[in-house]
């Protein structure tokens, strides 16, 4: 046993199911997007210099903070950028939290950072959400006082939902610890919804994006963050030195710069998701947050949630089952094309027409 | 101050300077390989489907660690793949050293150990080299009582001397820490000289290696190491979930997979080293070990190390001065390409001329 005594009995992250891809499959099970990155990243490629990759890419991703800088209108020397926000998360906890010492996590919520807590041997005090799952900001306050942290995932992953810039902005002007904004997810949400431009009053606030979701980057790995230069200071020390590899800092200015492709994009799944969201009702499903580019439903027509998981993963279409507290009775699906809706929505009402009762019917 | 205590007074990494690469430009300061990566990586990327960037990259690197499996004779279960050797340094020292307990590590070395040391707030037991540079293993281990790990980097950096598989298993079989052994630069080394297989043997040690120096391959970000199951487990378990991204794994099978191209390159920086070794004894520089892809010498011949820096620099040829205790008066000179040598040289000559005298003269 070598191994630090905290991580003898640690279980890993576990992510979702990653069937080997094939054209057959319909992924929904780990909010990828279903539209390809940006045409401009092939092209880019085309003229590639891959002799440049003898090189050390560049330390800290200038060239990338600056073009994140312009389009987000923010200060480069307030931006980090790490190997996925998963590098940016445990930087995080090494960089600022001591051990034994206590940060605030809502339940349910994304659960890399319980995880990346228990690696670091930092205690993690769990905040239950209401029963609509909304994130009560006094019970959060409440629990702070020996708190070094408060993490908050917004919108929320599994909820989709929202926590309001004014009820983010309730928590700043009272907690003085590291709040820790993950808007992974943010571009999916109503507008003017994100607490970027509030780092530039708040020294304690650290925001978080990535190009995983709504840029359709998962692949090349390149999370950001904003913060003020005190705590992009001490990020860049603790870092491995070059973090970013080469061909991810170009694609990703690539990705980044195609706005027009982006907002396109972003339409179409919030469009998808209305329409699912809608059929999702119509089949007897309660919905919870529609700010993601997934939803969380629950059954309420006499089908078992982890029966519809297993019904449709016959046919190879995969969405996301949790079988933990007040999660084991509802399924996550990510917005796929329309067409892969589509199929989804054929399965789910055949089985809503074999085994359950449809909303209607039941009324 | 939200950053943890032990970080307040912490110093960052500094890397060799990476000035913004030209065609004129010498670099010669980083120990990168002065040849361009395997063709069949250029190859590869024609057919590449970059609509694929959009899910998350295999999570283990399972393909990548079959390839290394074959070419090394190691079972997959004993091999672990970083975003270079730095994601898995940092790994060690989270996975393993508990805070405030001590590591060996000798004197002068890869500078990353130590500062990888302090962000974890791991102590360092530094053991002084003797005065050639090589490493008494005695040393090591009348140290090692109250050590929870040792580190050998080997060959060693800066002076390219290594320490024979016999010491190694001298030290394997004495101490039962953790024993790091870090061969970034053994594929340059003698023939026999790495302890790869003796990881079969110990269940304490942990052998890296790196596609950035043998392989011309620092950009894309990929390092890897073998050790036993139960250290292996340990880092899947606190590493980043997706820790290399799609493109990094790809591209490194690519590469690994090249042996004739990996092979005619090493020969080619070998054959280069031995002229360079050569020439610099002649012109009245001491030199010290030859087994990795640089060279460290002193100047014996009038000049001092940081004038010759200087006056290399003019001429856009970079070399590395290290402002550090028994190295301030000495040089590191990357293995550069014939053509880059013949310029060092013919530069080096006309300064032995001007200002010093060379090795002949003195005699």
């Amino acid at each position: 046993m070598l191994e630090r005594k905290h991580l003898q009995t640690l279980e890993g992250y576990v992510s979702g199911f990653q069937p080997t891809w094939n054209n057959d499959l319909i992924k929904l099970n780990s909010n990828e997007n279903p539209y390809p990155p940006s045409p401009k990243i092939k092209d880019y490629f085309k003229d590639f210099n891959f002799d440049q990759l003898r090189f050390y890419p560049n330390a800290k991703s200038d060239s990338l903070r600056e073009c994140i800088a312009n389009i987000y209108d923010i200060d480069v020397e307030n931006i980090f950028c790490g190997n996925g926000s998963d590098e940016i998360i445990s930087l995080l906890f090494r960089g600022f939290f001591e051990e034994n010492s206590s940060v605030i996590i809502p339940y349910p919520t994304y659960t890399l950072y319980e995880t990346v807590a228990k690696i670091h041997d930092v205690n993690t005090i769990c905040i239950d959400t209401e029963e609509d799952f909304s994130i009560d900001v006094d019970k959060i306050l409440s629990s702070s006082k020996k708190a070094a942290g408060i993490v908050i995932v917004n919108p929320n992953a599994p909820t989709g939902i929202l926590l309001s810039v004014e009820k983010i902005k309730f928590i700043l002007n009272q907690f003085k610890g590291l709040v820790i904004l993950d808007e992974a997810y943010i571009d999916f949400a109503d507008e003017n919804s994100s607490c970027l431009q509030l780092i530039k009053t708040y020294p304690n606030l650290i925001v978080l994006r990535t190009l995983s979701k709504s840029y359709s980057l998962c692949g090349i790995r390149l999370g950001y963050c904003f913060a003020s230069k005190d705590i992009i200071s001490i990020l860049d020390k603790i870092k491995d030195s070059y973090n970013i590899n080469t061909i991810t800092q170009l694609l990703a200015e690539e990705g980044l710069k195609d706005r027009a492709y982006f907002n396109h994009n972003l339409e179409k799944v919030k469009s998808t998701r209305t329409r699912l969201g809608h059929e999702l009702v119509n089949l007897g499903f309660d919905i919870y947050g529609q700010n993601a580019n997934f939803l969380l439903c629950k059954p309420n027509n006499g089908l078992e949630a982890k029966a519809i998981y297993d019904y449709l993963a016959e046919p190879n279409i995969f969405i996301r089952y949790f079988d933990q507290p007040r999660l084991a009775d509802k399924l996550r699906i990510s917005i796929g094309t329309e067409k892969e809706i589509d199929i989804l929505l054929i399965n789910l009402h055949k089985l809503v027409r074999e085994k359950g009762m449809s909303f209607e019917s039941s009324v």
